[in-house]
């Protein structure tokens, strides 16, 4: 007998999809001739070698009784001291911070914490898939707002909140990439995040904000995150969480990243780190705290800037020298992404398959919305991963299939 | 205002417990003059430092570009070829096996793949409260059913699979620990794991066969798995899942282990896994794959043996010595732990506060059953972690305490 076990899958897991951004990449990574702007990869460039190996090998054999024994759920005290100093929130307790497999794994486990079957997150529209994927997965529905180019609206968040509440939806939190955002590269403006905590404060549901790209800023000037604003100017230490990653600085297969928030919520979440992969790799989690702790991070992030700006500063002047008149594009400070809008009679879902035949690779716009919601003019372009002469090449390629 | 988000959290969140056996490891692990028999540690003497720190400095400076860059969900690719070489099955698909983040993700990621709300799940009774949780935190109801010597007694799963899947209820499959079980150390006989495969098979019920101790053979004849046994002698490749372990061989800080069973399954854990964690550590995956390639790992296993036998013997020999009359315990082959069976009379619960007073730290058996069927006259001892030393001494005060 062939078994397909369908009957035995739970619900949640036969409503998973496949990820299609997953699947592009699978086809397009590495495969000869083909220039992709559709991945989200850190350039391998930037990854520090020679310095974590050398971290490593110590940590292993001057540590290694402590660090290769099974570790603590919440994470390793060392490396969750070396964050409170590079914060600069030496005051949060330690009961205000996890560490997380990734900053996914904190988005996972929060949702996890929170959502029971049909419970609403209000999220960006256009928005990131692997978190949505994540919530989803987890038996959540999503309503997505609008963006302009400052981020998420707050008219039409009120206006949402306020229709989702007066029918007595379960609305349990507001997920936000407020800075470079995935896809957009959009970043809110200090009076925009303060207008968000204010309507979430009005209704007093709690904000995730996800901030994977704030080091990678590369111009304009840095803006307080919702977390240390709702701490501060609000006197609210609880209301927004937090997960950063250290996935686009030391590189993503160490699987490393943080959350912080209220006690409560983190208590949660360390529930859950421990029922699903007891901690995060503890050896892992040590190198990343020398590496804090001996100053060597902000240099690190100084000469991740330097390589991918002028790829940025590559792709805005290869998309206002090829681009015909009426496409228009987003400039983000920092990240990883523009976004491209066209005429509202272009769709990019046939555009990607013309593109594809040409070698080059992004991801449709339609993927970064709800079925109910979908927009089909707009691109999602990846500068960080391309060279410089990609990004020129392939720009001009894009542009002539338009 | 202080929140504490009561409103916010899914149902099973609030449902989860804080774990006893955690909070006795904070208030014992490295307490000076305390004889904890109570950890499921491996010894830190195991840890192969030397070779794995070698190994670390060399693939990320080698192999750094790929494996700190994103790694796929179902694992790192050389690692799963290493795996199938070390279990000899080179013959099973690559879509047969997830590398997961410890067992207990691989644990979990099953668990998720199968439970919906109140669904049910079989255990052995004692079970391995680590598991349970997991399980329990999904939604599941567990069943629980006793062991003898030789492990789940046959007749009374029949009797319940028949009493339950009668009633028509959701019984999504079988959880069991055939080799050195946590707590009780037992070892499933050939014939009994014949026994329980038939019984799953007249269901049709899964199994999932959780192995992390089964390197760990101190004396008797290795015993084929009920995975093995049901590709082989049942023709029946999908009916056992499987999931190892490296916690107990290289450190369980390095969080790896894996799961091997039907494409199916180990499909649905993959999706798990991506939208939880994305992946284990790449650059510990890859080590580990070296480490086995390079054929450390058979004399490595051989010295962790050659460490681990003389405590048990040391721990048999002073129960022998030390125990009154009419108390029983287990002779396990392999593994960590000794399961002590006193006079009905006998609270272990009780008993556990007079030993904490003299400095002796166990687990009271009433921790291994669910909340309707405990059992209080038995206690689970470690005997990886301490010295020989300590096991004869600790014995012999635990026996002056009956």
């Amino acid at each position: 007998m062939r078994r397909d076990f369908m009957d035995f899958y739970s619900k949640n897991t036969l409503a998973m999809e496949h990820s299609f951004i997953r699947e592009i990449l699978k086809v397009t990574k590495g495969v000869k001739g083909v220039i992709s702007f559709a991945g989200g990869l850190p350039n391998p460039d930037t990854f520090p070698r020679e310095i974590i190996s050398e971290i490593f090998n110590e940590v292993i054999i001057n540590e290694g009784s402590d660090v290769l024994q099974y570790g603590a759920s919440e994470g390793d005290r060392q490396l969750i001291k070396a964050i409170k100093t590079f914060e600069s929130v030496e005051n949060i307790g330690d009961d205000e911070l996890i560490i997380t497999n990734g900053s996914t794994n904190g988005i996972y486990n929060y949702t996890r914490s929170m959502i029971d079957q049909d419970d609403i997150i209000i999220t960006e529209a256009p928005g990131f898939p692997g978190s949505i994927a994540a919530m989803e997965a987890c038996g959540a529905k999503l309503s997505g707002i609008d963006m302009d180019e400052l981020g998420m609206i707050p008219e039409l968040l009120d206006k949402e909140l306020n229709a989702l509440l007066g029918k007595k939806k379960p609305v349990k939190f507001i997920y936000l990439i407020p800075e470079f955002q995935n896809p957009s590269g959009r970043t809110m403006s200090l009076q925009r995040r303060r207008d968000i905590i204010k309507i979430a404060k009005k209704y007093d549901i709690p904000i995730l904000e996800d901030q994977p790209y704030r080091e990678l800023r590369y111009s304009g000037e840095r803006i307080i995150t919702l977390w240390e604003l709702a701490r501060t100017e609000f006197n609210d230490p609880e209301i927004v969480t937090i997960c950063k990653s250290f996935s686009k600085i030391l590189g993503p297969g160490l699987r490393l990243g943080f959350s912080s928030g209220a006690p409560s919520i983190i208590g949660q979440m360390v529930k859950w780190s421990q029922k699903s992969i007891v901690s995060p790799d503890c050896v892992t989690q040590r190198v990343a705290a020398h590496f804090i702790d001996r100053g060597y991070m902000h240099e690190h992030i100084n000469r991740i800037i330097e390589l991918y700006r002028p790829k940025r500063d590559a792709m805005l002047d290869a998309l206002e020298q090829y681009m015909p008149d009426g496409v228009k594009w987003t400039k983000p400070e920092g990240g990883m992404f523009i976004w491209l809008m066209f005429d509202k009679a272009v769709d990019t879902d046939v555009l990607f398959d013309k593109a594809i035949e040409n070698k080059i690779a992004f991801i449709p716009g339609s993927k970064f919305y709800s079925a109910n919601n979908k927009k089909r003019n707009e691109v999602r372009l990846n500068f960080s991963y391309p060279t410089i002469d990609e990004i020129k090449k392939g720009v001009e390629i894009l542009a002539s299939l338009i």
